[in-house]
């Protein structure tokens, strides 16, 4: 797979199935049954109704040749249309700035790539072929591309100066772009902060670790404590209840109800025949029962159950956390709030600005400080082991997993698996699939670790989880493509090796898996999202849901996925790009068209899918910016230090001291970016604090904050119940009943702090 | 070196030498011409007064045999007297905290010296003396003491599990000392925080970075900004001069005093001869003059050239540097300034507590932000030259200083030169005699790098420093001694090395130098101590100043040089001892005596110093306590590594998980406390400033705070001025003449921001 033919074949097939996949989405998109797959967005907005679907069938199918083509088209130009703000308004900030990596990509590599076209193609070209490498290792990696890359520089020439200056000029250039990239993303932030309606979180503190009080309710405690230290500003709180238990019953009565939705289409469909199930574990087996029947009734019992349950979270004194949400007469008052220090203690009353209601995660609000510090040293341990043993469980599922242990456990299947093509099946593709479906269920995984860790928003769960992705891409995909090995045989390896060896080995690697890298970027990267926009998983359980759930349009509006960007999946992916990019850009040039095509395709196809499809849970105002901009520069640091392996393979050992600048300076670029830009992602200054108050004073005299911010922060369970709810009243210091409304359906659907990433909803196979 | 018998010869020159400098302490101090030399602390208190000089000088040289001995012992009971908080009060938390260094050391060691003791030394002892080394090495640094250190227990022995338990018994013990420490000193902080008397700091809030603005001077743009942006809050502000040039000439003005006076004085002794000078550099060549006419109209010159430039500072806009020190109505106000971010450009308005007037460290207040990081990279780039690259400079000084450079240059010396004993001299000792001057102006090279990067107050630029010596004598004196070699070579060496290498290289020097670190303890330490107590540089000093330039009693009083702790260098070189012992806890027990011996030594003779001669320029409240925990640590984990890289020569590899487990469980201990006690050292907490504000509005409801906080923030330069000063007044908006009393000679005193460390001051030697 090493010479350029082979690359022309591959980019064919790869070319060919991405634009079967983008034929198919032009198909399938047409068909008013996929219109609600492919559009939710406008569904969710209720701009969209549904087509009418009384025209001909045949019509469509008619005009096919045509019509089709130019409709194949058609979505490139509608994706490109919307302008940016625009975008921020349909879409949100999150989503807007996302797809600005993309360009931020394409910015960064078109000009390295007309430079490195320019000036490194020549040099290399008309370098001697001068082979380093030992004869078996030119075959199997070493072909005509190596003719144009650094390979094809022969030892200690003095052309491998215009590859040291290259690298100086795409260092500067990198960071030049991403500076005016932060401040731009910063400027945006700041603009979307400033232009924000009054929201309830701009208002209030989420106060953890209250602590014990003999004479005080975790309520009063918390007022007296406000009331005394923040005297002129604070205005009234929400304690927080414990509901894990009664969410769950509210999760098993929604399956319950599917359920039963399910059989009584069924009936309806076949009045003439009961639908039965089976009393035990998923209807599998045990005695048989009247389905329409035994749903209702389980229904009934989990309902009363429920009842129970609430009004025990609610009366119980112990059913609170000593934790609180803590509102404030103005931005300024709660800006002060989140930034300073409260007590002496700094592990007590630990307040920070409160996530916006949709992305609290419950959960985790109760865990005390010493709790939190164990929990983050075991998961630290856990991941380290994940990341160099993950192999060890997935050898031992396998060694379960083969021929003889299958017949032990299972003898009947004996004569089936002693077919030859059965079990070569097994043996040649169940290792594979093993080690396929731990990378596929990987991130939730590292979610889990996340929420285990005690993090209390679903922003900062994801982000977390997004960093862990990272480091686990970086060692166990792109080191573990250069250094052949498992991880803990990399580890070892570069433990025993001396530190000014190891950019030598990966260095050495680095030209030899150009072609690898490739084929990657044109599997993963290509046809990878190819596949995103065509969305086969989402298409096809809302067409089961459609057949078996679906009575009346809500049920259908119901059973629509729109998905969500799913960064914390998406991004460290992504990184991966940036970085081959980097570290290719002066080794190996050619690479750089691919990424550039990658970049430019998965910009239009996120840019489509961000307008048309995908709805944000929440909205973290493009916070995330940070981590990536921190993420390339990592990137860019390790090109750095395999150039400077690579050179020093190449008897170029004095460009050292040249090389070893490089990454000194980008550090500082690093530390220089985080003073200037980071705190704008990180706190709320308080001219702007001021400034909003001041506007909202003049021009909303009347607002009555109390009661707007009163049912603000209200744990989602109580929001959609239709039971009455006993709330604590600041007012008057006493307790009564206070009917709450069914909520509106969007801060219902807001509510549902489902964050576990979606794998489903991004078209990148994992490795 | 190496036996047991040339350790005690050692121990006994040493411990003689520290005894003479006590005696010769004991006979000095009681000589009342000595008296302010050894207890100038209390004649600035104000309570000594100079002994009468009247007695018979004969009489304390009949008594000399009988009271001297009893006084010798007599500081020891006089020294551990006074109470904690007596100290506190008599000489600072930071002094108080500072000498509770040494008894943590005692805390920490003896314990772990009883337990090495009971346990390893019989397990080392009776373990086979299997010789792993070569019989080079065995002659250079192996013998006696050997035997009872980790190096007689054979390799792959079972014994070695007594080792490994110990570690984690010393990590253990070490870390509760440190917590039980920490929080003791957090206490102890918030205590003295809490019981302080009002301070103009603990209203005032240094801001930086003000932007020009065109229509308004730097003074009106920060009213009006804080007027908005704390409106309750802000009382008054006042802006800061460039006076740098100013207090350039104030200084000059001093010298040119001082000489005058001497020349007046000798003048008054010998009448008959008037004094004469020459004009040109240090009064060496040039015309020769009337020495007290020559130097009082220079006086004169320079005092109109001062009043000018007086002027020019406080009338031209241009002098006022965009900073300010702001100042609120309440603790709680200046709490919320200090510690929110103001602006969205957080390069801008950055706020943070003012240092305490002594404290601030006025010449870098203007430094913009881009200019500051990027003096911190060149700064950064220059210290990793210095620890690596030191032996350069002087070994190019000390090429240019051997004999035929010199008789080159100066052909007249070569007579001299060639004379045997004077040539053995300068070949034998120049060398040695460059690099030990290179060491002794090391901190204050350090301190002007610290200057260079930019901090603003003294208590900053001290921490900065100190961090810096503690790396340099980490990699220069403690790994420099193990491998040897210059610290590029060593850093050579690693680079080679592969990474599980290093802590064998390391781990199999590490029990051969026993006998040099047991050496160095008695050197360094204990003699060192010995010499700080005697204090023979301020002796000398303090009488050369009373012959040539003292009239009066007030001069007299200004003679005396009381010194300071000078923590930015005694306390890296403390954190030798801690590495030390810890290190040498495991594999050569015999070392922690020697270790003991030094901390009560050094904690006797500190308790001395601080009660009786010290007088600390600023007051930290022991902010330095969050360093000495770290660096501590830092010990620790070099001696967890130390040991793992002895045990796996000692072919006992599969001890290194367990091992390893000790440095995971440190770091995460480290991160447990600066999460737990960092911040009580960093921010200040609003319920603590509201009580205090509750507090001092019930006691002192009439209290003026404006005119209270108004002058507080003067640059000292205009504090002792006697000419007029033109002040900004903020109520009515317009200039006009106040004058500014001479402030008090504490004040005065207080002022003087000389922060260059003095090496006079501690007895310590360097390397």
């Amino acid at each position: 797979m090493a010479n350029v033919s082979d690359i022309t074949v591959s980019a064919a097939i790869n070319s060919l199935s991405a634009l079967l996949f983008l034929l198919a989405f032009a198909i399938f998109r047409l068909q008013p049954m996929n219109d609600r797959v492919y559009f939710p967005k406008w569904y969710l907005k209720g701009i969209r109704e549904a087509p009418s679907t009384s025209g001909p069938l045949v019509k469509k199918f008619v005009n096919l040749d045509f019509r089709m083509y130019l409709r194949f088209l058609n979505w490139v130009p509608a994706a490109l249309k919307m302008p940016e703000p625009e975008l921020i308004d349909h879409a949100g900030l999150d989503s807007a700035v996302y797809i600005r990596i993309y360009l931020l990509g394409l910015k960064i590599f078109v000009p390295i790539a007309i430079l490195a076209f320019g000036v490194l193609l020549p040099v290399n070209y008309t370098g001697k072929n001068f082979k380093i490498m030992s004869v078996s290792m030119k075959d199997l990696a070493f072909g005509e591309i190596d003719k144009f890359s650094i390979s094809n520089v022969e030892p200690a020439s003095k052309r491998l100066a215009a590859h040291i200056v290259m690298a100086y000029v795409f260092t500067f250039w990198t960071c030049y772009v991403l500076y005016k990239e932060y401040k731009h993303v910063t400027d945006m932030r700041l603009h979307f902060l400033a232009s924000q309606v009054r929201r309830p979180d701009q208002f209030t503190v989420l106060v953890r670790n209250v602590p014990a009080d003999p004479d005080e309710s975790v309520s009063e405690h918390v007022e007296h404590f406000f009331r005394v230290n923040h005297p002129d500003q604070y205005l009234v709180h929400k304690v927080v209840y414990n509901a894990n238990k009664l969410a769950k019953m509210v999760d098993q009565k929604k399956d319950l109800k599917n359920r039963l939705i399910y059989y009584s289409n069924k009936f309806e469909r076949r009045p003439d025949k009961r639908p039965t199930t089976k009393a035990g574990f998923w209807g599998l087996w045990g005695k048989k029962l009247d389905a329409i029947h035994y749903y209702t009734e389980e229904i009934e019992k989990l309902s009363k159950e429920e009842i129970v349950e609430r009004e025990r979270v609610i009366n119980d004194p112990k059913a609170v956390v000593p934790a609180a949400f803590v509102s404030f007469r103005s931005r300024w008052g709660a800006a002060i709030c989140a930034q300073t220090q409260q007590t002496k203690n700094p592990t007590r009353w630990i307040t920070m600005w409160a996530p916006e209601p949709r992305d609290v995660y419950w959960n985790n609000l109760s865990i005390p400080f010493l709790e939190l510090n164990v929990r983050k040293l075991i998961m630290g341990v856990a991941f380290f082991g994940l990341i160099f043993c993950y192999l060890f469980p997935i050898a031992f599922v396998q060694t379960l997993a083969n021929i003889e242990s299958i017949e032990k456990v299972l003898p009947f299947l004996k004569p089936l698996i002693n077919r030859g093509s059965v079990k070569s099946f097994i043996q040649g593709f169940l290792p594979g699939i093993v080690l396929k479906i731990f990378l596929l269920i990987l991130p939730m995984i590292l979610m889990e670790m996340a929420k285990i860790e005690g993090h209390i928003a679903v922003s900062i769960l994801e982000a977390k989880s997004a960093g862990k992705y990272h480091i686990f891409l970086l060692v166990n995909v792109f080191l573990g493509s250069i250094v052949t090995g498992t991880a803990l045989q990399q580890l070892k390896q570069f433990l025993d090796q001396s530190a000014s060896e190891i950019p030598k080995t990966v260095g050495l690697a680095i030209p030899m898996k150009a072609t690898f890298f490739i084929t990657y970027i044109m599997v993963d990267g290509w046809a990878g999202v190819a596949a995103e926009i065509f969305r086969l998983v989402p298409l096809v359980i809302y067409h089961l849901k459609n057949v078996f759930l679906v009575k009346t349009e809500k049920d259908r509006e119901e059973a629509m996925d729109p998905g969500s960007l799913a960064w914390p999946i998406t991004e460290p992916r992504l990184q991966l790009y940036f970085l081959l990019g980097l570290v290719y850009s002066t080794v190996t040039p050619l690479l750089l068209p691919f990424i550039i095509i990658f970049f430019a395709f998965a910009y239009l196809v996120f840019r489509h899918q961000v307008i048309n499809v995908y709805n944000q849970k929440y909205e973290s105002a493009a916070s995330f910016w940070p981590d990536v901009h921190r993420r390339i520069l990592i990137g860019l640091i390790i090109s750095q230090f395999t150039l400077l392996g690579l050179l020093s393979t190449k008897k170029a050992a004095n460009s050292t001291p040249f090389l070893l600048v490089l990454p000194v300076l980008t550090v500082w670029f690093y530390k220089f970016c985080k003073n200037r830009f980071e705190s704008a992602f990180r706190k709320f200054p308080l001219q702007d604090a001021m400034i909003k108050d001041t506007l909202e004073r003049a021009t909303e005299p009347q607002l009555d904050l109390k009661s707007y911010l009163k049912d603000a922060y209200m744990h989602p369970i109580f929001k959609g119940g239709e039971v009455e709810l006993m709330d604590f009243d600041e007012d008057d210091d006493d307790f009564h009943i206070v009917a709450t409304k069914r909520a509106s359906r969007r801060g219902s659907q807001a509510g549902t702090t489902d964050c576990s990433p979606d794998p489903r909803n991004t078209g990148f196979n994992a490795v």
